[in-house]
């Protein structure tokens, strides 16, 4: 399922406008032809919804956002809602202040998501108005483990439900749900929580995944969870004792690229509740 | 000749001001370091007007354009012309909204650029009002080929005696052109454009080429898109079967670093028409 | 001692936030990463304050500095003081532009700063009211060598003891001084200078070296430093005839990554004056 899902997104070349902060805007965008699709950036108001309109997906994260970008961010959403493009949100600290939570609560009321993707604490923060934040990483108390692993699916699940969209909580184990089932996912390193930016990479990704695969959301962002997941492992095996943080970027993105349809297939990591 | 060209660059050590977007940003920096200039970014109004004057030349590309840098970007053209420095434009998206086509259009009626460099496509939107650029890339319709070269080259030589500038169109074959004279160059590979950024590294460069070579703007374009080019070949090389756009981009900028004047004089491929 | 310095930080895990340029935010994101601090980024107002207050240090760089960040580095500086959190400044530019050097001047009246790190020239301007900034580099006219050192040692020390901050003065040799004591460090490369935004990551690291060791915020910044220099030697050797400055500044912030508190230690080449 995942190898054909990777295909629509090699085949179809899909172009993601992202209207996203500005610490790991660069990566974001070579991740995005790393998998085959395309990016563009626009967050002047004006010139993001006209963007909005030639691409085929949207990817809105909060992370830096400002008194001139949350406009863009809420007439871009909405103008991808007219055109049925499919947005995701990667809601970037929010909890850790007002205007970050404020934002994305908004957001929530007037665009309709195909795919939230969040920390464990932004998702609570978003699901319950509560959570933890620390900064821009999940508290160590809200954490995903096998032990409250079902509380935390049972929370997306419900959170999916009122959304309407999937909800994908990444972290050591990452879940993402349609409100009926859970794909809990196993793929990825420790070590890749030491790079900036994987999960606003990830979320341009599943951008991309979606956007070519409109039919099929939950599927799109679980192969892309994955396909995250799976390249921080086959980096990781390519690193010396001599790499840090700073090549395994590159080489995530890298392993990005080599990627195969098939080796996604064989190596996703899931199982589905 | 474009030894000596490149020669002039390392010995005079150009300071290029960039109003340039936030996503390839810190590439561009690197890339003028490597080629042995040295950057300076300021998109501020006022700071964009006074550090243009401490600079040797101007490079304002308008991706991720907005309302606050969009008045700098006249400004500090402006105040580029009264000094007599040489100012390129990339007109990055122009084509795909209205608001970078104007703003471009404006630019180009209010500051004298001494290179104007984009792909086929946003070209054509200058030069002809139409054009059908897809996002950041050039439209397949538009692509230069062997069969369409020399309508490109006269599209190309046209729109150079209608602004004054030198006209780079880059794409699989680039053509540098000063209305008179047509460098057609076959340096590069394909897989550049899987790295976001190779077209505003290269806007980077040729401010600082241009800039060090102020009495031969278009053998100093021409110089910076072989070079470039022949850093993507000699970058890719260097690939292993591990290495994707992320090491690419890392290596095309170590290429320049290391590239001597006369190993682009002798890797140079090009045509004079 | 700084063996321990550096081990609080790795401890500690100093959640830092950066007012900062867009050029080189990506680089210090990982570079706070690689030494086991962690990053936060933001520049609005209203949320710059917020996040300060959650952050255990701040770090602010003028560097592409505009209307909008200008106050939010103000608020989020009182903020920092108010809740006794370290607060480093990079004066990127200051002199070679009225609204940089009115800028760093002005938040050296407002704010109380731990460290103020920046190159010689930038230092001078501040200090003296002059200096011969060029662009973002120190000017030649200003560098600290063996036979200038002792006024550069004394200009540093005044400007401490006048503001009540360690200065770190960085370059060839580097300064740092709380006014009474000089640590005068020989660490790091010349080609150091070849990569944009190795000023921006040590001021990023600085603040993190200096949250996790509050009661030592001399020996704190020395240890950056020294830290950041020896980085820049490791990193060196691994250089292959194929590197440049863009694997260059990979390998530092790899370095970083793996640098331990004994390598520290044992590496770190200075003498107090």
């Amino acid at each position: 399922m995942f190898e054909e899902i990777f295909e629509n997104v090699r085949q179809k070349y899909p172009l993601i406008h992202n209207i996203t902060n500005y610490v790991t805007v660069n990566d974001c965008a070579n991740m995005l032809l790393a998998c085959g699709g395309s990016p563009i950036m626009a967050d002047e108001l004006e010139d993001a919804v006209e963007i909005t309109a030639i691409c085929g997906g949207l990817n809105i994260n909060i992370g830096t956002l400002n008194r001139r970008t949350i406009p863009a961010m809420f007439a871009a959403g909405k103008r991808a809602n007219e055109l049925g493009h499919p947005v995701v949100l990667d809601p970037v600290g929010a909890g850790a202040s007002t205007l970050r939570t404020e934002t994305a609560l908004g957001l929530l009321k007037e665009v309709k998501f195909a795919v939230i993707r969040g920390n464990i604490s932004e998702i609570k923060t978003l699901a319950l108005g509560s959570g933890t934040t620390k900064g821009v990483d999940a508290d160590a108390a809200d954490r995903v483990t096998e032990e409250n692993m079902e509380g935390a699916v049972a929370l997306a699940k419900d959170f999916s439900q009122r959304t309407g969209a999937v909800i994908a909580v990444t972290g050591a184990i990452d879940i993402v749900t349609d409100g009926e089932r859970a794909f809990c996912i196993r793929n990825g390193r420790p070590e890749m929580s030491a790079i900036t930016g994987t999960g606003c990479q990830l979320s341009a990704l599943t951008a991309a995944f979606v956007t070519a695969n409109p039919d099929q959301p939950l599927e799109a962002a679980a192969a892309a969870v994955c396909a995250m997941g799976l390249c921080g492992e086959i980096a990781y095996q390519r690193l010396t004792e001599l790499d840090g943080n700073s090549s395994y970027r590159n080489y995530i993105i890298d392993a990005m690229y080599r990627l195969t349809p098939a080796e996604l297939e064989r190596g996703a990591k899931y199982e589905v509740r």
